[in-house]
């Protein structure tokens, strides 16, 4: 069983208009409603690759009581979700089919109590010790310590539970110091974190901040992992298109999924890869192609980086 | 007690942004939910004025249990919404702080089957006879017919109550024949019936096709009645400045009020003006000022129109 956390859930709505005209009225021509946030895609990714999944993080109010009743529709999701006196928030995507470009408009959500986030605590020591990797994932809602990740992931290894975190800014920053087993930032919070631009250099550098492994997402360029066992670039066979929403959490998904069953490093990067290209391709944004994956997977190319800092 | 029908149900979410910008992501500032549809919005009035109204029309999905727990907490108005399989439309108003302006998303809603409708025309036939007066209010869901007005109206009628009539197109033009007590067309609604841009010839052209009793809302410049007593204009006393979002329906309660309290037109049509205007002033749109309403009721202007035609 793996465990993701999403503190910051949202059920994501997402509308479908002709064109997005400010100031004008508009008939929505589809709707599509799905629970959000990152440790949630993520644990959609997993349970469709058949892993047992539980989730936590906070739920509260009408929404996230919709949130719930389609959690309840995933097979292979547990739902750990901790209750809150505020409403969950909704993210709505406004598609404009001329361009295919999208309008994002995002709830504030609740504002977490002191009260609440010692239960959730109390949750979470409770949930660890039965998993075999926990995943931290996203940003912080209101109320709840930007010191948060590293306390959750202190937590994990007193356990002897793998965590794996992926979030921004200074969540990041403080749950790096916390030696997480593996960070996945991408080139834009990687460069946050560490002031450089240079991938390579600054993936070393985020390890040496004390995550035991880095896995750098690139975006088309693939990943980059700098882990104890060696470094290694893992790019897929071709430039694929589409929606790169959700093709972050598919590279989590993928590692998690690689970690769990005892891959080696390679391995769990080509899985991870494919998944994400898989992710990027798919119409649905976030969701991924199943026979794009599965014929994508053996063709990631994983090569090798021989040290030379 | 007073019968409002809402056939097409939403819930009205407003969204407040700094400014909206096409193709970007927006932190929502503030979110303000409330139930909808015109005979929902005639209803919180006429609670606000110290009537007792049922609400009915279609509620389904988690949108509409919401919006069933928004009306809960609304004193005075009992529940007698009609379950449906499908959702409620969800309505979003994104406010420009910058412009003032807003841009408007509606949720198509749920297509109403034959045996949904049949079972509303029941429930509707079990509540008018109990009734002071009914309200049927605003546009027709996919699925019901398009003479559905005009038999809601012969019900009334046969049971004896009273009918007030506020929709456009189509279902307008059907339910006018059908002979309401009160039809309250707008300028535009009233052109589009008659194909006359002079309010005087169009109010009485409405007359002519059976309705008792026209009473034109003229934006603005207030009301124009044509009725079986007489003719009269209601201008408000000062041209006032605001969101003019639900002035019709606050017109519609104000004509219900004055009905069901047995007042004569004018005073009748002083309430409806000055309720029409203490709603464009008010900050949240779509609600009374009640202190600007109690200021303008006395002093709103009702002038007879001697007889030409």
């Amino acid at each position: 069983m793996i465990l993701t956390v999403t503190l910051n859930t949202a059920l994501d709505i997402t509308y479908r208009v002709p064109a997005l005209r400010p100031h004008a009225s508009h008939r929505v021509t589809e709707v599509i409603e799905r629970p959000g946030g990152k440790g949630l895609n993520v644990a959609r990714v997993l349970a469709a690759l058949d892993h047992e999944v539980t989730v936590t993080g906070f739920t509260g109010g009408a929404t996230g009581r919709v949130l719930q009743e389609h959690l309840t529709g995933v097979r292979g999701v547990v739902d750990a979700l901790v209750p809150v006196t505020g409403a969950t928030r909704r993210t709505i995507a406004v598609m404009d089919e001329r361009t295919g470009d999208s309008t994002q408009l995002n709830e504030p959500g609740p504002t977490i109590t002191p009260a609440e986030w010692a239960a959730f605590q109390e949750a979470y020591e409770d949930l660890v010790p039965a998993m075999s990797a926990v995943a931290l994932c996203g940003s912080l809602p209101p109320g709840v310590p930007v010191g948060a990740y590293a306390g959750l992931i202190r937590t994990a290894r007193a356990a002897g539970v793998p965590v794996l975190l992926d979030t921004s800014g200074e969540p990041l920053r403080r749950g790096v110091a916390a030696r997480p087993d593996i960070v996945k930032p991408n080139a834009d919070e990687l460069a946050e974190l560490t002031g450089s631009h240079e991938p390579l250099r600054a993936t070393q550098d985020a390890r040496r901040r004390g995550a035991h492994a880095v896995v750098a997402s690139l975006g088309p360029d693939g990943l980059l992992a700098v882990t104890p066992e060696g470094r290694w670039r893992a790019t897929p066979p071709a430039r694929v298109h589409g929606n790169p929403t959700g093709a972050g959490d598919s590279a989590v998904a993928g590692l998690l999924s690689g970690l769990t069953t005892h891959l080696p490093w390679p391995d769990r990067l080509s899985r991870a890869v494919a998944l994400s290209a898989a992710t990027v391709v798919s119409p649905v944004a976030g969701e991924f192609d199943r026979g794009v994956y599965e014929e994508l997977v053996g063709r990631v190319t994983v090569s090798q980086e021989v040290s030379a800092a």
